[in-house]
C-alpha cells in the first residue's frame, strides 16, 4: 500500500476514514477488500475517468478478487437528473448486487452526490466507497455524506445525508484533470481558510502555486481541508447548527449556477462558489460587519490564482437582480421565510446570519451587477 | 381527543407513536399540532382517500393553524413509481415546504411507502406522519419506516429505512373500505399469528367475524399486530437478522404480484401474502419442517374468510414455475445467491430459514402449479 494520509471522521456508527495520497487507484483492491470480504462491486463513474482511470481500477479490484461491474454516465452537472438516478439504481440492480456489495464513486462531485444517492436508495441502502477523481471533490463533496441530485426547482434539492464506508482520495488522478477544474476546486480549498483557520488561508496566499504545482503542498492542502470538513460535520452531521457554515459563498453561488443554467461553459460549480465568497464578504462589509480590506484581500487572491471574483466575469448576460433574488429564496437553506447567509467578520472569521433582510440583498444584488449603469 | 390505544415504537432518538382508534382524522390536528409548532403541511393522498376524507383532514389541520398543501395521486400499485416519486418530492418542493414542515402520508401502503420515501429525500430529509387508511397499512406498511417504490425489476426494491415521526390509524376509515380490501389487510393481520404468536392466531379463528364487522373486536386485532410489528422493528430496525421474519408470505407472495403484472384486478398484495403464507406452509411440509396439518389449518382459515389460499385462486393464466422461479431470485431478500426463505415449524413457529435449495423450491412450484396436469 502507499503511505496515505489517513484523516478519521468521527461520527460513531457512521465513522470512516479519509486516505489522500499518491497511487490510491491503483492500490484500491487492497484499501477496499477488508471492508466487505466476498463482496462484489459496481463503479459509478462518468466518460472522462472512465477513458483515464477505469482499467487501473477494475484491475486492482480482481486482482483482490472483487468483481466489479461498470456504470458509465455522461460527464457533466446535468447528471445529477431523475433520470440518471433511476439509470444508476436500476443498474446496480440489475447488476445483481445485494445488499452487502459496494457501490464505488469513482469521479468528481456529480458522480459521487449521484452514486452515494442511488446507493442508499438501492435495495433500501447499499455501502459505498467515494474515490473522488477532482479536486472539488476531494476537499468537499466526497466528505461529509451529503448526497443528492438537482430538481428542476433547484440544486441539490433532493437526497440523502448518506456517509461513505471509505474515502480514497488519489492525489495523482488530479494530474489529468482539466486546469480550470483544478481551480475551480481550489475555491472549496480557500473556503475552509476563509470560514474559520485565517492561518491556512495565509499559508495558501503564500503557497498556492505550490498547491497547484502538485507534491506535498498539494496534499497538505488537500489534508487540511478534509480536516476542517471532518471537524465540522463530526459537530453537526444533519446541518442542524454549524454545519451550514461550510456554505460559505453557496447561497451566492447556487443562484448564479442556476442564473447560467448549470452551463458549465459558462459557469462551474467552484467558480460559483468562488464568486459567492467574494460576493458574501463584500456584503458583509455592506452591512457593517467586516472590513472591506477583508473582501479586498478574497478578491486580490481569487484574481491571482485566475479565478472568477465578481459577477461580470461570467460571460453571456444574467438575468435581472430580481430573479436571482428569486433562485436565492428558493435555496434550501431557507428557514421560515427568512434569509440565513454565511457572513464574516474578516477573513477566517465567518459565522451564520439568520434573518438576513430579502430588501438589503436584493439592494446589493442590484448594485453588483454587470449590466447595472 | 378520542381515547386512541397508543403503542411506543422503541427506536431510540427515532422512537415514535402509534395511536389507533376512533375519530383520528377529526381530530389529527390536536395529535399533530405539537409535533413541530409553526410548521405547515403537506398531505399525500390518493383519489379516493381524498373524496372521501380530505376536507376532514384538511379542517382539522386547520382548526390548529396548520397550513396544508394537497398532493393528490391516482389510487394503484403502479403509483409506486419513479416519476410518481418525482411528482411528489418536486410537489413537496413546489409548496414551499422546509426542512421543518410536515408531510402527511394519508392513505393506503402505496401511498404510505411513496410519501414515506419522498419525505425522505425532498430536502435530504423532511419529518414525516403516516395516517394510514386501509387495514393493510395500519397493521403493516405505516409501522416500521420500510418506504420505497417498485423497480421495473421488482417489487420495493428502491427505497428508504425512514421512521415516521408518529402514526395515526383512523378505526372509522375502515369502514369505506371496499370489502376486498378490507380482506387483503386481514392477510397480514393473520400473518402476526402465524409469525409467533399461535395464541392471536387461535383468538382470530374464533373473532375473525367480530374483527371484519368493527368495533373493540377489530381495534383489538390492529394493536396486537401493531405491538408484534413493533416488538420486531425494535429488535431489528434495518433488517439484518428477526426483521426478515415479517416477511412470511411474501417471497412466494411478491413473485406472484410480478407473475400478475401488479394488476389489482387479478391480485392485490395482502392476497399474494395469504397464498404466499399458505406456500410457505405447504412447503415447510413439504421439506419436513411441519405437519401438514398447520398448512391445513392455515388454508382453511384463509378459505373462511374469503381469502385465496392457493395459486388457482388468481384470474387468469400464470406464468410457467421456472418464471416464477425466476421473480423469487430477483427478490431483495436473496443473500449470495442462497435463497433465504421464511419457513415454519407449525402455527406460530416460523423461522429465518437460509440456504434453501432453488431445486427444492422449483419441484414444489411445479407441483403447485395451477396448470399442472
Amino acid at each position: 500500500m502507499s503511505d496515505a494520509v489517513t484523516i478519521e471522521v468521527g461520527l460513531g456508527d457512521r465513522a470512516y476514514q479519509i486516505r489522500i495520497g499518491s497511487g490510491l487507484i491503483r492500490d484500491a483492491g487492497s484499501h477496499i477488500s477488508g471492508l466487505r470480504p466476498g463482496a462484489r462491486a459496481a463503479i459509478v463513474t462518468d466518460e472522462n475517468v472512465a477513458a483515464a482511470h477505469l482499467e487501473t481500477l477494475t484491475q486492482s479490484l480482481a486482482e483482490k478478487s472483487i468483481s466489479s461491474a461498470p456504470i458509465v454516465l455522461p460527464a457533466g452537472e446535468k447528471t445529477k437528473s431523475y433520470a440518471m438516478l433511476e439509470r444508476v439504481v436500476e443498474g446496480l440492480i440489475g447488476a445483481r448486487l445485494e445488499r452487502n456489495d459496494l457501490v464505488i464513486a469513482f469521479g468528481g462531485g456529480v458522480i459521487g452526490d449521484l452514486a452515494g444517492f442511488a446507493a442508499g436508495i438501492a435495495r433500501r441502502g447499499m455501502p459505498f466507497v467515494q474515490m473522488p477523481t477532482s479536486l472539488l471533490a476531494q476537499v468537499d463533496s466526497s466528505v461529509g455524506g451529503k448526497t443528492g441530485i438537482n430538481s428542476p426547482q433547484g440544486k441539490n434539492l433532493v437526497g440523502l445525508f448518506n456517509q461513505p464506508k471509505l474515502v480514497l482520495a488519489d492525489t495523482d488522478a488530479l494530474d489529468t484533470l482539466p486546469r480550470r477544474e483544478f481551480r475551480a476546486g481550489y475555491a472549496e480549498v480557500a473556503k475552509y481558510g476563509l470560514i474559520d483557520r485565517p492561518d491556512f488561508f495565509a499559508w495558501l496566499e503564500k503557497n498556492w502555486q505550490e498547491v497547484f504545482a502538485g507534491g506535498a503542498a498539494r496534499t497538505e492542502a488537500i489534508a487540511q481541508s478534509c480536516r476542517a470538513k471532518a471537524d465540522v460535520v463530526a459537530r453537526d452531521e444533519f446541518e442542524t447548527g454549524d454545519r451550514a457554515l461550510l456554505n460559505l459563498g453557496h447561497t451566492f453561488g447556487h443562484a448564479l449556477e442556476a442564473a447560467t443554467s448549470y452551463d458549465s461553459a459558462r459557469l462551474v460549480h467552484g467558480e460559483g462558489v468562488a464568486i459567492g465568497m467574494a460576493l458574501a464578504h463584500h456584503f458583509s462589509a455592506r452591512m457593517n460587519l467586516a472590513s472591506p480590506d477583508a473582501a479586498a484581500r478574497v478578491e486580490a487572491h481569487l484574481q491571482t490564482v485566475g479565478l472568477p471574483w465578481r459577477m461580470a466575469e461570467i460571460p453571456g448576460e444574467l438575468p435581472p437582480a430580481e430573479k436571482l433574488m428569486e433562485y436565492i429564496t428558493q435555496d434550501k437553506k431557507v428557514s421560515r421565510g427568512a434569509l440565513t447567509f454565511i457572513l464574516t467578520r474578516g477573513i477566517g472569521q465567518s459565522f451564520i446570519a439568520r434573518d438576513v433582510p430579502q430588501s438589503e440583498v436584493l439592494a446589493f444584488l442590484r448594485e453588483n451587477h454587470p449590466t447595472v449603469s
